[in-house]
């Protein structure tokens, strides 16, 4: 457990709700697939599924296969983005990527030929990821990647290990990310070369987590980068807004807008099969969490976006009997 | 005024504030010009700013030249999204146009041959907006533009006229709009004729209305389509919810997302300077507005997005003095 | 007959060999199909193959289904190509029209909006022919397909009738074109109205000629232009030229570099399953036709590209064994 | 020498009107420029203006800076495309590259997206000749570019030697290149490993000749792979031709068409200032080289397209003049 969390006792009844639902979703995992252009995440038991709440009043809330670890993959855009936000200041990274959201697949490299001079739309697609990641402070792989343990460990006190298999079996099949980082390495967006932009990259997307580190994380954005239980700030407030405004417009891949219409929520998928949520506080939502709180999900199957497909479908149905929409 | 509105002794403290703004930023009209596509919109005085913001607590405060007609040119996007939704429900709407923001020019048809089977993206740009209009009920386009009048006289409890002449000088310069409509004819996408449609779409374009009009319209989206004044739900929750979502993500051009960044506000804009703001009830902020409001802008010189140029300054400043992030 | 052609003695033995390959080809009609987009050519014998060869030195052989009338389709942007240069000059059409290949598809509508300032990129792809019928001489429709019937009747002695029957199929269902149409008359290189342009433009592909009529028409131009039977420049050299060099690089829609690449002939075809080709004399050739010949071929079974499936396997082989190729 | 040229006698009123013309047309250098993206080719001076023509009867005439070596560039990628076709035939090689013309820059990446699955659209672009370079025989770039100097020896009798210094410089700058092997690598379209593809490819564009060497492989090309010297066929005739029409349709950039609409002749040029030509014989032609010839040029200023501005200049001339069209 990151945080010594007290489990109330209203808790229990949310958490048989969570329970009840994880059973009802999970069979639909056969209806998605494992992410296969990554070969070890297609080993993967394609059944699970496992969710972690964590309110801002410490309440934490668990079902599934909540204690799974999973390579974070997409999700790690949002720490990457935040790393760099820190360490540079926003107008500096947004110098080199726009917060545009796009309509097209996240490894899509159309757009960075038609748009002249090629900025980047986002820092959720991966052209603007290894942007984002070829600008972190460093001046090697190994010092990049350290800004990121920085800034995890600032939110959930402790380091995500990196999974050295999944990022081996990146390495080697990366070639739509090679040849990204080929292009903006001519248009002048990378910073650094572009091996070493891939090595942190793929890196921390094979960095590793539960359910409840994610919910972690998603609650102190909602909290606006304020860490209610140590009550302190982590990352400042308008770091904190920037980037839930990107997960909800850009955060689902390019079913994003489908996402904010039906959810309501800032999110971050990755292809791993992981969710991570941030719900502000709400002055309509009666109970639970009104005073907001993180979501972590864990599905290894997913759809043709490359969301969770049961993860998906547990976060719209809790975000619409628990009132989650920001809407 | 749409409905009796008292003006609230704290209001003048507001009024007062907004009034120094809207002269702060007018200058800043310079730097922008009025929409050239339309002549009839390049003959308008283009140093004007006005603002309204009605609250869910029936304050009113006023602003600058907030009194001015000005036709919505795409803010009515939003009404006949809304009206194509009560009428046809919303998966029918959605069976025909998309939600996902597209990072493309409002009037972009490059997607539309790009993506099969050519379903528009979302209905906040043109292609989608005019497929709406096509669906819209009613066997011409008389009929199908008295379903936009009920819908609008259901929540501002009047008609909006439509500006004979801007609908005129649109019509004759329709060119790229009759291309879309035609490529989506031949994509089986709009269900009217072009020619019905285009009037449709045109005549919703050069409907007028004030601020107030469409803070009004903006108020009542942020309370989930109640109207707290005449104490009835006027628009079904779900539409009033997906439609914030579309405003968020889609709303204001391709600088949507980083309005949703930088503002953090459900909005539309139109080509005519005016923007309609749904702001939700929020438990972080203080006041005013913490029962939420919606704000209607205009200010008719434009930026290179298509947004009004001092009406976002003005928006932006206020969003983050008073908190109005949904963020 | 065009003109008083004599049958050479050694003709027969050729017209013998294209009676058998016309036969052998004829059942690969089952591999097409019609073009559906235009309902009035659904309902033709899809079974259907002629030919008809026209030597410079007056020889005519013709074999299989060669007599029948057929829609010219896209053969007619070669003729309204010619019309313009004539009545225009080549640089006039030249600054509204380009000359590039582009491997879309011909009715494709994104390079318009991906190049500014839209110029079309060539006479043979629907963008560019829509714009070259536009600035035919004639202040009317009626006028602008006038000036064709004249270049038509300068080359082959007579009028092509509209088949208005399928004139009315193709008006009707034009959407694609009127898209195309409206787009390039908002980026100003359509000059005359869009439905002007659209009436002129499908009643050129409504005009109907024989295989013989097309081959005489490609003969002219594999002489340059010269009329060896009437002794008289009928088009000026430079203009053959460059029709010819248009034909080999764009004339086969997003097939043409294949065509040039395994058949080796300017050639342009049309929907409907016509095919004209060019022949130009060759110090190569032994015989027949080593002093050039034009080439007509109807076969209403088109392939995936739009162009005759039999049509393109009987050119194939004759270009092939007769040692046609201009390479 | 390449081989033993005997001059004749009325090839030096030829001579002396090509010095003419490359004295008349050498100031015109000015209003292009090196190319920048290749370091070592900025170095160059940029007023240099060679030709050398070669026919078929053994005549050989040069005028201007003829002798000078410069490095193929991408006139290299008709001697892989030959050499593949050699090795391992033509089918096999069309397989895995198409041969129609774009309309889009040498180095564009979007159409490998937009067309699934990705099949380059020809080898004269780098896509494509990035592919055909990955499947020539041998196990190693080595071993690839020792093809390349078999298919180059049999043609000209001699090697031709890789700049080392052009080659660092391209290989320290090819982002592009990487970006658009790593795109084919993950399509599977690139046999070999990326960087070996790559070093084969931008060795093969180091590979220095004068425009006698290119005239010679183009005057062989003229003759269907005959040398006419030796009395040899040295390229297959059906490889000879395809090489011809994939010059022509996609040989000049995205100018090819219009090479072809003003020019007439299969060709193909470098960014270094190079134009190959093959120009069949002609029975059209008086003189001179009525029984086709090769022609070299070398102008290191290019424009816009990528194209030797006075090169280009000084081949339409002498094309008009000489009637050197195969249209």
């Amino acid at each position: 457990m990151n945080e010594v969390l007290e489990e109330r006792y209203d808790a229990r009844f949310w958490q048989s709700r969570l329970e009840d639902l994880v059973e009802h979703y999970r069979p639909f995992s056969s209806s998605g697939r494992n992410a296969e252009y990554i070969p070890a995440l297609g080993k993967i038991d394609s059944n699970q599924l496992g969710i972690c709440v964590i309110g801002s009043d410490q309440t934490m809330i668990k079902a599934g296969n909540s204690d799974v670890s999973f390579t974070l993959q997409s999700i790690s855009k949002v720490i990457s983005f935040i790393a760099a936000c820190l360490t540079k200041g926003i107008s500096y990274v947004l110098d080199r990527v726009d917060v545009e959201p796009t309509g097209d697949a996240f490894n899509s490299i159309i757009r960075l030929e038609m748009h002249k001079p090629g900025k980047p739309f986002n820092p959720m697609i991966n052209a603007g990821a290894l942007t984002v990641s070829s600008i972190l402070p460093g001046e090697s792989a190994l010092g990049k990647i350290e800004s990121l343990h920085d800034v995890i460990e600032k939110m959930i006190g402790k380091r995500l290990e990196i999974n050295e298999e999944v990022f081996r079996s990146e390495w080697q099949t990366a070639h739509r990310n090679r040849a990204l980082a080929h292009y903006l390495k001519e248009t002048g967006f990378l910073e650094a070369d572009v091996e070493e932009t891939l090595e942190v990259y793929l890196k921390q997307c094979s960095m590793e987590g539960s359910t409840e580190d994610i919910a972690l994380i998603g609650m102190i954005l909602a909290n606006d980068g304020y860490h209610p239980f140590r009550r302190e700030h982590v990352i400042p407030k308008d770091v904190a807004r920037l980037t839930k405004a990107l997960m909800l417009t850009c955060g689902m891949y390019n079913a994003s807008g489908k996402f904010a219409a039906f959810v309501g929520i800032p999110a971050k998928s990755g292809v791993s099969g992981g969710i991570m949520c941030a719900v502000p506080a709400s002055v309509k939502r009666e109970q639970p969490f009104q005073h907001g709180c993180g979501i972590g999900i864990y599905g290894p199957a997913i759809d043709d976006y490359g969301n969770s497909m049961t993860g998906g479908m547990l976060l719209k149905h809790i975000a619409r009997e628990w009132d989650l929409s920001i809407f």
